[in-house]
């Protein structure tokens, strides 16, 4: 029954200016509307499609822009964590780790970022029903860390292209943990464009509407200056300039569902 | 941007008292909340699961009931077809034929409603891309009507299960036609029973609310004062005493879409 | 534990030395190796992508074309049904009638078939699981009509693709009636052209293949001179001078497939 | 156009006298037919549907296993790998890597895993089309290691089910790698007992023949003496009793089909 809260920044951390750039822009459209907000960035792609797609700043470097974000603007940050050695640095820095799709089922990752103590936002494998998120919770939840928030990003449906489901917020909400709705990465087409991803950024907006009708705790969404000629992700990404009247919208059809509670 | 049009009814039309009492229930909830209204009952259940499924009540008797309701209550009513000498007689008795989703493709069947001048709901076939429904409004449109409405029932996801996916509603909305969501035949569970098909009714709220926040012209539910015992889908349909929280839930996000209009 | 039957022919008939022409081909390459032959062929495509796709030449002309093809060549002839209205009239000329995939759950087509007495080639709905296909054969199997084969031909996976998952060959043998493996229709893109549906011809011979491995009954492969110029499933139909050394591939698998029964 | 390989194993390593025991069981089996053999066994099982599943024996074990069948046997071995840190010393005791399906998109796994030099067999994600594949193996080529193998081992269809697509085997092969189909892993049922994954063990031959018919390089198959009381993958395994008439069956069919090569 909490406000909605945006999960919003650039698929990959660019630079500390970038950062701030889009961490303002995003920030100031979510206090405007009365939005929660949390900035994304990630160090490193570790699963690009090819070998030829970009790498990431590095975490070194990563953290230490995320750091910037936080004290800058005094907003949480939130990033991806690939290895179990990786946790204990990455938690040192950010408010949330987020543990990728691919790797949702990777047990020693888990329990890592568990033990971190930091609030944790686990993607749903493309391959995985929505049922099977409470024993990937479960696994975080043995480390004593119940700052869980279980994540929609779409399923596979065919080849290259995904699916994303509404009974699956409802039905992840079962477990008592936040759910998140990532509009972005849900209409990701993977692989689609042979050595890249593709997506359908069009419709990140209808995924987001409909999924914070149902009530999701919070939506997730990648954001650029110029999506066409970001790093990667850019099929998928919204123009920072659309979101401030995407978070109006959204946080609208916020303010109707968390009066009109939906449980199933 | 009118108000919300609610299709619903029994599955399979029953007696003339059983029509008439659902539909007194159902219209007097629309009219409370400033929704539209119409009639939903099937005759013939043409395609069940295994043939000892109750197959309804027969044409002429349907037929019957159908007009009773409608002059009784002053409703626009509509039911399916399945034959091309069907369409004929049940378009002088029902303001909407109904196309089923199995039978979306069948050109001959297009092309005798469209003939009747009524109005066209076309079911999306289970095995269609929402793209492909243009070419399936144009067999309709052919006949020079253009009075078509595109319905989303679910999209074949594995065995025994569909998936409603979102992104299908703005899409069959380019085509200029109002979309409608059929939010119980969207939660079925085709053959999920093994001689009948399964439902999963406590998400059919969920696909109405979402698609409803996405500005569609009507929901199509089916709805009964016993699904347990309903002779057919029994599984997806709505307890009729659970309409009205219902239709006052989805006419509250009506209004907050219509006046935030989606396109994609 | 017979040899392996082709099912073979155009996917419309276009005239009746076409259609001699076509089964002369077929017939010398199944009778060089000892396979079973019947000849397909439509007199209407009832279900075209879209309106302008061409529909056939007819059942009056089609059915004469079918006799003259059975009484020239000694084989049986097998065509689609679509209407009840069409079985007693196909039944008196085909030796196998053939539901679409699209109507495989039609009640009374099934049992207008059935009560033909012919033999019934029950095509699985794209929507459909193989177990599901119980129920279709016992629609059928309640006129007294047991000559059943049930026939796979690809699932939706996704939007405008199929996949033939090679479990449903041994779950429908279950049921006792013989299996069908279409070879050409499994590599279907359903739509994928916009208007008319794409195809992956090149595989039609791996699903031939793997379901005679398998141990099938028949096989049944859509073929034409020149397919890339049919009026209809061109992309998926297999060159008809490439059929003898296909049907030699086939039939050395068959043999070794029969020597080794499969059950599951 | 080399005999069929068969890679064989149980799902788990339990101890060093039980993986002789299988090994010997198998190999004896594949020399008997002619077929090549490659002894299979984790040592961790890094991504558990619960964390009440059973992890393994450990690395360092794992590995003494390896080698003492590999002496005593002679034969080559191979295991999965989940880390970069592991890749190195895995590497030193076997002949093969391989890298699981979930992280086969994790380019510093592949990259690490082709730097050993040792073959590598890279399990096709359930979450990727045949054709990304090519990406995948590019970015192991990069190491200047070719010694590459591709495994089908189904892919998402709908929740807790995979399907193998055979497109998938000629596709993978088109990159001109030898291609593995994965009989016992594409007839998992993931997540599909609740806390533990199903599966459907008898369809495990089905796949493997299918797939043998048309020409593939190896066949991977994860046997048992008691699949029911195994720590892991039961549901799916075969009895190890029962592999030497599969092997024979699948030796008959690979003559045929490397006799008349398939290619697409």
């Amino acid at each position: 029954d909490r406000p909605l809260t945006l999960i919003a920044g650039p698929c990959q951390l660019e630079s500390r200016d970038h950062a701030l750039m889009l961490a303002e822009q995003v920030q100031k459209a979510c206090v405007a509307e009365g939005a929660g907000f949390i900035f994304k960035g990630s160090f490193d792609k570790a699963n690009r499609t090819s070998l030829s797609g970009k790498r990431g700043i590095g975490m070194d470097e990563g953290l230490r822009i995320l750091a910037d974000v936080r004290d800058a603007l005094g907003c949480p940050v939130i990033t991806d964590v690939h290895t179990e050695a990786q946790c204990a640095t990455v938690g040192e820095v950010v408010d949330v780790l987020q543990i990728p799709a691919f790797l949702c089922r990777q047990t020693d990752l888990l329990l890592a970022a568990g033990k971190t103590g930091r609030a944790i936002n686990i993607k749903k494998g493309q391959f995985l029903a929505p049922w099977d998120m409470t024993n990937v919770a479960a696994k975080l939840a043995s480390t004593g860390n119940e700052n869980i928030m279980l994540c929609e990003r779409g399923t596979s449906f065919g080849y290259n292209t995904l699916v994303a489901d509404m009974r699956s917020l409802p039905t992840m909400a079962r477990t008592g943990y936040p759910v998140v709705m990532d509009a972005t990465h849900s209409v990701q087409q993977p692989g689609g464009q042979g050595g890249s991803s593709g997506g359908q950024r069009e419709f990140a907006p209808v995924m987001a509407r409909a999924a914070v009708a149902l009530g999701v705790a919070a939506v997730f969404i990648e954001t650029h200056e110029d999506p066409d000629n970001a790093p990667s992700d850019g099929p998928n990404m919204i123009p920072v300039d659309q979101m401030p009247a995407l978070i109006a919208d959204l946080m609208a059809f916020d303010r109707l569902a968390k009066a009109h509670p939906l449980t199933v």
